[in-house]
């Protein structure tokens, strides 16, 4: 067994196998492990750099893997230690389907200055972002400078991937019709910057096409907290177009968001919000894994159904046995 | 002291006094007054009419007022007993602003066929809204056939609303310019109906220029769930213009979703999600009020800020004590 000292000397140092053995201990349920993941999570904490932590949201076919490819490439070129982390809602179903397979990205992986990880499968959405937030913060201990979090833009897994990053990225592709037609609106509120992506061979107009719709669309969002005015932006990954100029709104993001204090504003937030999503998740942990609930809570839901109760009623009731009992 | 059997009684005779006694009950937060409240509540469950509950949302200045007044003695006089109910997310702060004052429905507060009751003040929004809820059975079991929701349309209580009604008509007003700017995109995904209110006078053109740019950002949104296509619709309230076609519309959008079923889904998933809402407030209220954690809480937030201890160590600790108290 490695101790936690050993853990974090060799995390400092830089080493990814540890790294690597020290995000699988902390995505462990075991009891003990828990225990060592607090004081290693605790002893790391002290660790962390300036780093930047990037979101990066699309539904599939955006060419995610292609876009983490091409930007995370460009931003080793750049001597930047680049880490890739994802949160995938649906990795209990069907173990981590976003990065189980590292050939996605098949420079980046072989790049020594890059890690990707894919994401813990959870119970719980929750769950995993809650794992997700604390391998942030042991790749920024291990010295990686941009944590990229990649998540499908498919469900709630945004609002998570919103809660524990710097700056949003949602990424595009043209060529569909109507562009804007299904895409989720908290999404487009959340976004720092769209990219439309594949922005190469028949379908640039299109892309061009698609950027102005956006624009337009933006131009309808409410003025964000921090002051920044989204942007919309093309790329090809493949052919490594528009990849730097992604970049450098990134950074003129950062000087805005660094200069007007939002930046660490919203770090400290975000702390404050994970310890109280912690909390709120322990308590209903707890309460729904008891005997007693797993064993009466189907009942009452069916007797609500039925109408034979109140849902406060069934609550109250509920709430008294699980109180009784523990 | 009246006895929950001269509350049940009098309420399914239609006491217009009983009712609002009875809603002062349920919104007391006296332990007596909890538990007759409950049996009050599980007395009128069996006693609910095939009413209809529809949200009706809309920031200041729409004149939605105006607007329930009109609606509302319209329903009255098709011989429909309309109940207006309020969630106020600011009731805590101003002693409930929305409908604090009757006089702003001075028609509809004389008609007997109407109850109007404004929203209870409460500590978190969900517990106003768990009395909100508990109000619609109570109006129910004393015969309303038609259940309105106000609320402002300014943060979260949309999405409560939301939770707790069949229609969700959203309340505009034309002539500020750009009409869709500030509004919040979520809003928009949960219309059934938009209301251009105020199509008098000057404000007829601005009207018909804002029903189509609202029809056009509609088009934008992702098919419901309920199958039923959004519509925009615009009416005078002072004028008495356009009311008696939302209550068409309205009747076409049950003819949907009671034949494809979704109306009574919907129902059913709504009592589902107040039991479990129900419940993991009423773990937190357990938990947030009791003696170890007012104590220590602050404490370890100040500590995360400072970022000495992770926020799930912070809340690791905090539960320890929670448990070894309680």
């Amino acid at each position: 067994m490695v101790s936690t000292e050993e853990f974090i000397d060799n995390i400092i140092k830089g080493n990814i196998s540890y790294l690597s053995r020290a995000i699988t201990l902390i995505e462990s349920t075991k009891e003990k492990d828990k225990i060592q993941a607090a004081n290693l999570l605790q002893g790391c904490l002290s660790q962390t750099n300036d780093s930047i932590r990037i979101g990066i949201t699309g539904v599939p076919g955006v060419g995610k893997s292609t876009f983490i490819e091409a930007f995370g490439s460009y931003l080793t070129s750049l001597g930047k230690k680049v880490a890739v982390l994802a949160i995938d809602p649906s990795s209990s179903l069907n173990k981590g389907s976003i990065l189980g397979d590292k050939t996605r990205m098949e420079n980046l992986s072989k790049d020594k200055n890059a890690f990707i990880r894919p994401s813990p499968a959870g119970n719980t959405l929750g769950g995993v972002a809650k794992k997700t937030k604390e391998s942030i913060i042991l790749c920024e201990a291990a010295g990686f400078d941009i944590i990229l979090i990649e998540t499908v833009g498919v469900g709630q897994s945004e609002t998570l991937v919103n809660s524990m990053v710097d700056f949003f990225l949602l990424l595009k592709v043209a060529g569909t019709g109507d562009e804007l037609q299904g895409i989720k609106r908290g999404i487009m509120e959340m976004a720092d910057l769209i990219v439309i992506n594949k922005a190469d061979g028949d379908n640039v107009k299109n892309t061009e096409l698609a950027k102005k719709e956006f624009e337009r669309a933006l131009h309808l969002n409410p003025i964000k907290e921090n002051k920044w005015s989204p942007l919309v932006t093309t790329c090809s990954s493949i052919q490594n177009k528009g990849i730097e100029n992604i970049w450098i709104i990134i950074n003129e993001f950062l000087k805005l968001c660094k200069s007007n204090n939002w930046f660490q504003k919203n770090r400290i937030n975000q702390n404050r919000n994970w310890l109280l999503q912690s909390l709120n998740q322990q308590l209903q942990d707890d309460f729904y894994n008891s005997k007693i609930v797993l064993q009466e809570l189907n009942k009452q839901m069916i007797n609500v159904e039925k109408q034979d109760i109140t849902p406060s009623e069934a609550s109250r009731i509920l709430i008294e046995l699980y109180r009784k009992e523990n």
